[in-house]
């Protein structure tokens, strides 16, 4: 039995999901014998920290009835510094503007020799490359899969089980909030303001709408995947940006009439990184409805591959950041 | 540098696929550090032995001119036997009443402590525990990703990039015969009959398409899924097989008229593994046309994630393989 000592920072949405499938998934980690044990949790407020473990039902509750696991008042950059574990779960929000507290913590984690695993689009957007080479020469792993898609496992299905086949482009639809509003405007012949309502209303949009509308969610996504799948080094300043708030429910159904459906569509090649409404066949398989997330990966010699899964979703997530957990410890 | 040496078992449509993307890939496969040196190429008439590593090209050319590129009168054991070699890529064809010489080189190979990668269902379907077992007794490794989906990659996605996912079951078009014929019934609002002469005309069918419509084929790839996947120790006998040759023009355009298609759906869980033709709705990720092969991938934690490929063609089967093998030997 291997155990990992852990920390998990970042205790909104995504980190509960972590604590939440860590607990459902005990048994089944033991059964691949791995134990996870998470040593701190940090929010914005504060930490919880236990060289022993901490009691992550507890620290559920407590976040439930006080907004806060808080016990101490220390940063994740100092918890990282002073604690002695192998793994940080970053789970922060993203700031693409600045990194936000997760930049500094990734650092700090690289720096004391620690394992990275991280949802946290925001360091990888600015700093990918800083970062993976601070990571390679701490000799720590560092994982993203959850960055990309949620469930949706494109990072490692490109990197792990298409090895051997060059890859030529990427297409998807990469934000399930945008993929809901063209969806439904379609279904409802209804106006972009009706739907994005009600998105807002459901809660699959957030209050400020913004970031994915305007199609700086995906390209966030594009960055990620030029850098870790084409090995290039760009930002969020190398990708042509549109999104779909001037698209009208009758550019869609004229789409419909001919066989297409128009969907945000973000494509990444050595060539291009692109995020614009584009026309896509009926009957192909990135033309997926709702809030789900899709990627066609071109090869040179599969063909095209593609891979449909939930996009977002705490425990969907939680289930990316698990996997690359047990792809960096579960193999030795 | 790691040099493996292989041979290449059976040289029909697959067999020369794999030693065609052996020579496509020649550069790539250097630059991750592996040089691939066939040492043997069998077929049915006999080989081609060069421990220094036979010409691939002259193995094609020779092939395409003669039918054959046997050199030597020499079987498969006898080759697998006599000439040393690490791995063994089994490309003969399926034979699911016997297994065919598949398995006698399968066995073979493991006896012998070498490495298998295969596309040949036959042996898999009928004796799966049992290889499984003599190659772990040999400490050989045993990949099969190119029996199910051709370049889809279904197994890899689901024991590699879905670990920690408990799955919960598969279903898929996993036939891309059978997906071809009922789409273009739909299409042309023509009969099986028709169709299915369209097909053979077309090479998509099979001279005898008994295997690909009555739902074998896709119960051979069941039986492997639930083997490697959710580690059953099944054959072919427990599965329910229906095909699709009692589907009419009319079932699929009333289905249509519905919101669904009809697809031959091959589904494995713990409780059940049957194949039979099934209603879709037309905006789930199952609902690909043409040859395409999908699978979704029910999970505990990230809900459904869906994989589409091309199922078959000769290069698609071998990037699978070269994949097998990236994954055996890439990462040491």
């Amino acid at each position: 039995m291997k155990t990992v000592c852990c920390s998990i920072l970042g205790f909104g949405a995504i980190g509960q999901g972590v604590a939440q499938a860590l607990l459902m998934k005990k048994e089944y980690l033991k059964s691949i014998g791995l134990e996870v044990k998470v040593v701190a949790v940090v929010d914005s407020k504060g930490a919880t920290v236990n060289p022993q473990g901490v009691d992550l039902a507890d620290c559920l509750s407590r976040k439930k009835k006080n907004g806060t696991v808080a016990l101490e008042n220390i940063t994740g950059v100092e918890m990282i510094r002073s604690v002695n574990h192998e793994l940080v779960i970053e789970t922060t929000p993203t700031d693409i503007k600045t990194g936000g507290p997760g930049l500094q913590n990734m650092f700090a984690a690289f720096e004391t020799g620690k394992d990275v695993i991280t949802s946290n689009k925001g360091p990888l957007t600015l700093k990918y490359r800083e970062l993976l080479e601070t990571a390679k020469a701490a000799g720590s792993k560092f994982r993203f899969e959850a960055t990309v898609g949620g469930s949706m496992p494109i990072i490692n299905l490109a990197n792990e089980v298409l090895a051997g086949n060059r890859i030529i482009s990427i297409k998807g639809i990469l934000n399930g909030t945008c993929n809901y509003i063209l969806t439904r405007m379609l279904e409802e012949r209804a106006s972009y303001t009706d739907i994005l309502a009600e998105s807002l209303e459901l809660g699959i949009a957030e209050t400020d709408p913004t970031y994915d509308v305007e199609g700086i969610d995906t390209a966030c996504k594009l960055v990620i995947l030029a850098n870790a799948i084409f090995g290039l080094d760009v930002t969020y300043k190398d990708v042509e940006v549109t999104g779909i708030t001037k698209i009208t429910p009758e550019a869609l159904e004229m789409a419909y009439e001919r066989g297409h459906v128009i969907k945000l569509i973000g494509e990444v090649s050595r060539e291009k990184i692109q995020v614009a409404p584009r026309l896509v066949p009926i009957k192909h398989p990135l033309a997926v409805g709702g809030t789900l997330n899709v990627a066609s990966v071109y090869t040179e010699l599969a063909g095209e591959i593609t891979v449909t899964g939930k996009g977002a979703g705490p425990i969907e997530t939680a289930s990316a950041i698990l996997s690359d957990l047990i792809s960096i410890y579960g193999k030795n």
